[in-house]
């Protein structure tokens, strides 16, 4: 197992006030149903409920709310590791499709990988019930509050 | 430049279904408002306006939206080349954020760079004013209307 | 744990007769040194040793060297999952490069994510010592042995 | 066409200078025989040639070769644009393997689609003959001379 320093430096309290926003969250993720259920050192699980407004004609849930599961926890999953005032900027992910989704609830569980004071790569597990819909994998910049002018 | 030979099989009337169609759509592409502008043989430019809705706390566009205009482009571009019982599923992409996106249209233009008769890809520039806010690169599956076991 | 029908379809022969091969590999897995090393049902744990010929002049591994075993092991790990026809076309693949690498040897552990008769999707870790070089995700397509006009 | 402000920032004689060391050149790109062709703002051409050496054994180019002709162009592309000092760190990259390659040269084109102080992202064609047998998209960090401890 690779050593992961960045574990050591979480701050529960961060994780307590996503978790507390849930119900405010504004935006795509508002729109999504997108909800953040658990946080722990290096990794957090979120999900949505798979409902017929996300269907396409054909009956699937289109790949487009996927991405933006995996898109929203990538950059979620830093908070607790990084200042109050830091913001993280998702700069690239990538993601498979691996098998279909119809209902139920679209679980994600993002995992660090890999975080330096600037930059963290995230692997993201995305399921339905037991087969596993996605996986991907992506990088955030961690951002100082005052974004210089090349941000 | 690489010999095209997809570019010869287009069927300009399966895209001007899918025009005719852009006020009937549903699921997430109505949510976002994604638009199908222009199709032309190899191409599809489609957009989507900036609305308040979209927009992350600190006021920029969620990049989960910018994911979704893209998984939804990948796939649309192919239509015209297939047969008109098949369908495009798409298996992976990636994408790059260029620039942050806060007001305005994001609009995005697929191009095909390699399409068989079981799969393509595809290429897609996301952009926002005279800026690019990012670029993609993915793969869709060209199936059959009846599914195999192992789809 | 989502369920892996395919690690039921394993057969040891073809991993044995990939690793008496090891020996006598030609092209460019013989060029940079890589050896397999362990397969287990949907896993494979190959390496290369870090010489000075794959350096590049500020002394770090040449990225491409990873790049090379991360692609060679996403094919490979396949093989025995597969007909013994059959051969393995990688389509695409994605890696992030974590830490560099200046000495010592190179460990890539490829585990299969999905696979169905004609696809698969493989996560490949690199590591050097105890810290990771990069995480990989791609994309087989697993082929009959006379390839279709489209191939 | 997005304006593309780094285009001004070019310094051909750093171009030359690389062009001048293709036949010093050490490690991997040395072992692969890539050659430099063709600077110009925002833009690099390099080549290799298909040797026997490089085939698999059924025949086909590896598609560790092409995933490292990428890997190299995609830093190379920057230095003209970068400080004397500086180095480019590749950080990432996405590749979509499109036609097997068995004999002549293997021709990459890389272009920046993005660059700011700090980041570089880079698109990448790969072609042999008149078909294309790749393309590629990747980020690359330009680190100053003394190294941070993150880095």
């Amino acid at each position: 197992m690779a050593s992961r320093p960045w574990l050591e430096q979480y701050d529960q309290s961060i994780a307590d006030d996503f978790l507390a926003a849930n119900d405010l969250q504004v935006g795509l993720s508002h729109l999504l149903g997108i909800q953040l259920e658990h946080f722990e050192p290096g990794e957090l699980r979120a999900s949505l409920e798979v409902t017929p407004d996300l269907l396409t004609p054909i009956g699937n849930l289109h790949g487009g709310t996927i991405a933006a599961l995996v898109d929203h926890v990538l950059g979620c999953v830093l908070y607790p590791h990084m200042a109050r005032k830091q913001w993280a900027a998702t700069t690239e992910f990538k993601l498979n499709y691996l098998n279909p989704v119809t209902e139920g609830r679209l679980v994600a569980v993002a995992r660090i990988v890999n975080m330096t004071r600037r930059t963290a790569v995230v692997q993201i597990e995305v399921s339905n019930g037991d087969r596993l819909a996605a996986v991907a994998q992506g990088t955030c910049m961690i951002v100082d509050p005052k974004p210089k002018s090349e941000a």
